[in-house]
């Protein structure tokens, strides 16, 4: 199959029609619903069609013994068949005009075992042979919520800007729940496993000309075709900032990677420069792929890197400052007639006004918080601004006022254009869960980058001043 | 005043009377009154004495005009009094027994102004004149359980072996909240703000030499006397193991240390080869701080780095394994002849048995985690074992299950006296904190150490095994 071919995924992406052949007829819990609850929950606009030998009805929709029985074509399947049914599923589908099968199936070539390894081979060749394309085996498939797809049930379903290629369901899934109380919403999700046909190059090359894809995520542990892969990654980063979390560095974790989905990982060296060569943000965790996806979606470029840090705490503020600084972000002074101006109507006592500004002891009086931001805005000596705050620590008067201290600082940020964003430290406790995530998702809903750490925060907006840095360092040359 | 009266704290860290000086008497939220608010929530047994020039009444108790009028003589006062109050508050003490000032008002050398330092000038001039000792001033005081003394009305009442020492008080509360639903209890915290007379070294020494302290923990932004902190440090450190975070490390940090306690910084290298040179663990966080304490508290020292990973979820698998290399952990291979014995009675499809084992697929059935635990536990090819889950990622079958998944991976554990650790995703959704925080607790009431984070797990457990190493290497030359 010749490379052109590859790049079209659109009838993968947009299906008309999808069965689920081997969904579980009895158990309403098994994980083979999984993604007929995400179906109906999606509500997906096409036909869909169960399909079970043992027949019967789910949720009010036959199921149809065989994909044979189905009165009309089918676009995609999703083959939740044992992996020793697939080669006869894919039989099947090739009358029925499917143009490509999902196998969420696992027990192939990541098993590492003879059986497995044949079988998957057995499937990749089928498909070859009937003109069908595979995604998997071993994976969760498509999230499109345009398209009404989805492999979660409470994933979000308004769509977004980012596209995320990733080897694992299980990290695809944790990244879009990372991300989605703080505005992050999804163009695209793949989560392709095993990868015997289509692989990470094909979707890679499909989401760099996607034009509903700003920027695009990848958690990839393995490649199948080295050189492709390279020229797709030249492309798609040259067109958008490209994001890659590569499983499997370490020898102990090459050998995870190939136990998981069967792939051949690659030394950190050569990831290393790869990476560097092509201007592609590097991450070494999905927490940190969270926090850039956060800064490149919400917050505008920075002109440079001189920070105003303001917030509540003052062990706080040392410690976001070193965290800053140590990275390469620069914390500087606060002039004197600058602070002059805050200290008109600030005492001293209880408060840090010198970069960082601590405004624990003020903060809980209406209007200062934003006439403080306000001036620090105007500062010509700093490029962006950033809010901290320890919600959870606060004390009894300014916890209760964490909502509107949020929108004092949102109000006096407006005296410049200076970019924003929010340091929030979410709580693992149920009741202050309560009050802290409703502050999260409303700082979302403003459109600004909101962080759950000093560390992340600082991180993140010196990796993308740095990716940029080097773009438009390019861009010059 | 000559060294050896700094060694016997005990007067101050268990006070038979204390006087709460400058309690606001109107308002019930004002910071003020935290202090009384937690006396009385720890039932502190000694005699309580509240003061306010304006008399009357708190919580059924009398308010004195001064401290003058009260009745019998004061070990320990609480100074609530505004900056400018506080010379005069140092004169009534001397009249009353006192032996030692806490401080907790601000607005004194870590202004940075000509006022505030003249002011922290003469208090603690006048102190040493008058034979009082001062805590602070600018900082939170004492948490002691034992003598029921605290600062905040939520910490844990139970002692624990932890000694913290921590230059700001926001920093304390946070160490003893991330730390408490994991096991974690404190014998003695003390945030000493400005440090004008007790200093660092102070409580330091005193918790070396405290039996009631295993391990010493401390928050430092500045030194007041280099050589002598030297000196505490090398004793401490070879009495108990020592955990430093040291804020102000960058030039801002400096700066906002400066003006958070009026610390002076000190530079990165000096600190880093102190650490390294007295054997000391270095932290550069509070999360990092938390995870070394989970795991000298609760992880007895493995032999050496090899681990055996079992949890749930292919790309965790692969992540996971990469945080324990990348920092020197080994995760080696699990033997054939192991692997068999497992295979027989689990499926290959959906499981990785190969460390790390993945055993999503089978988790939900009853008895088996506990049997692949036990197998594992007793090959000898490794020295530890990490159970790691995502609670929140997991299949409703598997989270349904998780506290029995707790309390399998425990029961398999048993089969070898193989240190064991769990590494629990907390969730900040209320919900699902809910179901994951009791998880949380479980183990932490079984002694086990938990973690939140693949890196925090590796982080620490590689830190301490390197901290002995250095120890046990002392030791043997």
């Amino acid at each position: 199959m010749s490379n052109s071919n590859y790049a079209n995924l659109d009838p993968i992406f947009y299906p008309r029609s999808i069965a689920l052949a081997g969904i579980t007829v009895t158990n309403p819990e098994h994980w083979t619903r999984t993604f007929l609850d995400s179906l109906l929950e999606f509500r997906y606009e096409g036909s869909l069609y169960l399909v079970n030998p043992k027949g019967g009805e789910i949720e009010g929709l036959k199921v149809y013994p065989s994909l044979g029985d189905i009165p009309q074509a089918i676009d995609y399947v999703i083959g939740l068949v044992p992996a020793k049914a697939a080669p006869g599923l894919v039989e099947e589908c090739s009358g029925k005009g499917v143009k490509a099968i999902h196998f969420c199936t696992a027990g192939f070539s990541e098993t590492g075992e003879e059986a497995g390894i044949r079988l998957e081979a057995e499937i990749t060749e089928l498909a070859r042979r009937k003109g069908l394309r595979i995604i998997g085996p071993n994976c969760m498939g498509i999230y499109n919520p345009k398209a009404h797809l989805s492999f979660q049930a409470d994933f979000p379903k308004e769509s977004g800007t980012v596209g995320f290629i990733s080897q694992s369901g299980g990290n695809a899934i944790d990244l879009v729940k990372l991300t989605m109380w703080r505005g992050v919403r999804f163009s695209k999700v793949i989560s392709y496993g095993n990868a015997c046909d289509l692989n990470e190059s094909d979707f890679l090359e499909y989401f760099a000309i996607d034009r509903d894809i700003r920027v695009i995520a990848m958690y990839i542990e393995g490649v199948k075709d080295g050189r492709r892969f390279r020229q797709a990654l030249h492309k798609a980063a040259k067109a958008k900032p490209v994001i890659l979390l590569k499983g499997g560095i370490t020898e102990g974790g090459a050998r995870a990677a190939a136990g998981h989905t069967g792939a051949l990982a690659g030394s950190e060296m050569v990831w290393d420069s790869l990476c560097k060569q092509l201007g592609v943000i590097r991450v070494h965790s999905l927490e940190e792929m969270a926090d850039i996806l956060v800064t490149l979606l919400f917050m505008p470029l920075p002109p440079g890197r001189r920070v105003a840090l303001i917030g509540g705490g003052g062990g706080a503020s040392v410690l976001i400052t070193d965290e800053f600084e140590k990275i390469g972000l620069k914390v500087p002074p606060v002039p004197q007639e600058i602070r002059n101006q805050i200290r008109e109507f600030t005492p001293v006592a209880g408060n840090i006004l010198r970069n960082p500004i601590d405004y624990s002891q003020t903060m809980a009086e209406v209007g200062k918080l934003a006439r403080t931001v306000s001036i620090i805005s105007k500062w010509e000596g700093i490029d962006f601004v950033i809010g901290f705050m320890r919600p959870n620590l606060a004390a009894a008067s300014i916890r209760r006022r964490m909502s509107e201290t949020v929108d004092e600082i949102l109000e006096g940020s407006k005296a410049s254009s200076k970019p924003l964003g929010i340091v929030l430290e979410p709580s693992i406790l149920p009741d202050e869960a309560k009050e802290t995530l409703p502050l999260i998702q409303k700082c979302a809903s403003y459109g600004l980058p909101v962080y759950y750490s000093f560390a992340g925060a600082a991180n993140a907006i010196s990796l993308v001043l740095s990716h940029n840095e080097r773009h438009s360092g390019k861009a010059r040359a």
